[in-house]
């Protein structure tokens, strides 16, 4: 996914303010601190890393968290808790809460279970959205472990073959520390393009690629108002003799480690929620020594980052190097946000009473 | 990856028999009795579930497994042992003998560990070519476990935007046991097309789609004997606007999986052997229990069997459907086998004095 911001119609706002704003504002809808904290900076490090489908353009009156909270249909305080559990894996109930928050907490005890057996897995359920994966595969890696997230998501994907959607966008993601390379982070839907494309060429007026969407018949369109209507996405492959079956394949997978593994089945739910997670971390040093891991880490990156790149391309990228560029420059110029964007923070900041100081 | 045997010039042969066959060959090139018989079972499953790319077509002289067991570049009595371990994890050293061997004896590991703390996962270096993915996380069926399996491959797949191959095409295989209903088995190559689609086209003489290959100036082609020769096989996605980073970075992720954790870099290495493998067992009841979970998959299976199909196609699929359906029939009435490829067999025949009795 990459940014949909156009930066010339874009004010820059720093983001240490912008988590400030959102954590105080989920502190007002009843969250606690140090969860506000959390899911503040879930959001936030979507909209560094040029994530934006998945940052503060969901944060607004009208949008999921602020809306379920206000409205009572989300768990502010949630009591999420342990169900069943092994030395690498558990259970968790996320007791309708966050997404952000239980899969903080997911994500740590994975890691801490991982420490002690060199894998631990957990499953969510019964949880909201989570926002970006890569913030909790992410979360492995200052223990230089391997962290993994996946999610399932509304139904918006057609299976090959099939007229009508059955499943959602269910990304796989996964963290892999290097030494002193950028970790490799892979955050991919998989159908072929993020619902947020189909926005972002709704916007400029562009026409979308055949093999992204089909339109309320299920013919292909080149439409992204009709493909954003139909909601009827193409997995990854987009047609069958370019490798569909393999994208539906794996969005079924997602669906199975994160749905029926469980209990929260979003492919067998016409409403868009509950969710249900499934998160991992490995630690290489119980293969081998985790410095001689890293340091070949560092030679395969720097492999793929040697390739010679075809006419017309500058370079070649590794999985997450567009987004560690992107995240160091919006840390520092600040995160740009579209004006719809900020009218929506504005009408937060009346809605719940936290001053707006974001410009 | 579908069968790429023309019925019509095919001989079908009994798949006991070709099991049988294949074993005492392999015996009489050294290979002890019981790892000749995990060995035919795996080639012989591949052609069972019409997988041909990865059957009994590489069992000849000039083939993989004959030729480097003959010419004594691979191990015929490894001494396969666990280098270290924990409740959860394993490396195993394959001793560069049969990755057949090596594949099974880690995944049995797996589904002990598993049995134990819910999860294992053995990593697996200095092995050699394993065969059909499938065969490896379907063992995890019987158990009530999800089988996993994955290995890197000699370097054919570009990275997006790049002129040269950096990696292979590494699949990624999951077996998800159900109650009534077949398990869900995916097992796919990261890249378009797998490299036996080529071989059919040109057999057939058929053109490639776009997105499957570049030519040797890394450009696209729909020549299928030009794709061959340049080893230039695109990742899932084919380009792009299509999402071929997302199948790119699952070819890594594989390779770092299968080869970063293990030592053994296909990536990085200019030969393409030895390989590295990644196994994992999943047990279900350390989640929920493991009727609920069976019970949910049928649930799921048959909501993704009941998605109407789109105009010109009959029915929607659920991955491995096809290939249970293959290995039914195959089972019955004999696997089809090409001239060619009985030709090879009754070289192997002459070239280790096993009689030929197929035909």
């Amino acid at each position: 996914m990459q940014s949909n911001v156009n930066n010339n119609e874009a004010t820059r706002v720093d983001h240490r303010k912008l988590i400030r704003f959102v954590s105080r504002s989920f502190e007002k809808l009843g969250v606690p601190a140090s969860d506000a904290g959390i899911a503040a900076n879930v959001l936030v490090a979507s909209d560094l890393r040029g994530v934006d489908t998945h940052g503060v353009i969901r944060f607004n009156p009208r949008a999921w968290y602020v809306k379920w909270l206000k409205d009572g249909s989300m768990t502010a305080k949630p009591n999420i808790r342990i169900l069943t559990e092994t030395p690498s894996t558990a259970l968790l109930d996320a007791d309708n809460g966050m997404g952000m928050v239980a899969g903080h907490r997911a994500m740590a005890i994975a890691i801490q279970k991982a420490n002690e057996s060199g894998i631990g897995i957990v499953s969510v359920r019964n949880s909201r959205h989570y926002g970006m994966s890569a913030y909790y595969s992410m979360l492995a890696l200052p223990h230089d472990m391997i962290g993994i997230a996946m999610t399932n998501a509304s139904r918006q994907v057609v299976p090959t073959f099939g007229r009508d959607a059955r499943f959602g966008t269910n990304p796989i993601c996964f963290a892999v520390p290097a030494k002193d390379e950028r970790p490799f982070v892979l955050d991919m839907a998989t159908n072929t393009a993020a619902a947020g494309k189909l926005e972002l060429a709704v916007r400029l007026g562009k026409s979308i690629p055949k093999g992204w969407a089909l339109n309320e018949k299920a013919e292909p369109t080149t439409d992204p108002k009709i493909a954003q209507q139909a909601r009827r996405l193409l997995p990854l492959g987009g047609s069958r003799e370019s490798g569909s079956h393999k994208g539906y394949g794996l969005g079924i997978l997602v669906e199975i480690l994160c749905g029926v593994l469980s209990g929260t089945i979003t492919a067998l739910n016409s409403n868009q929620e509950p969710r249900g997670h499934f998160f991992g971390a490995i630690d290489p040093s119980a293969f081998r020594p985790a410095a001689e891991f890293k340091k070949d880490m560092d030679r395969l990156i720097r492999e793929l980052k040697s390739t010679p790149p075809v006419e017309g391309e500058s370079r070649v990228y590794v999985a997450g190097e567009i987004e560690f560029e992107t995240a160091a420059e919006r840390a520092e110029r600040g995160i740009p946000l579209h004006s719809s964007v900020l009218k929506g923070l504005r009408e937060v900041s009346e809605l719940v009473g936290v001053p707006y100081d974001l410009e």
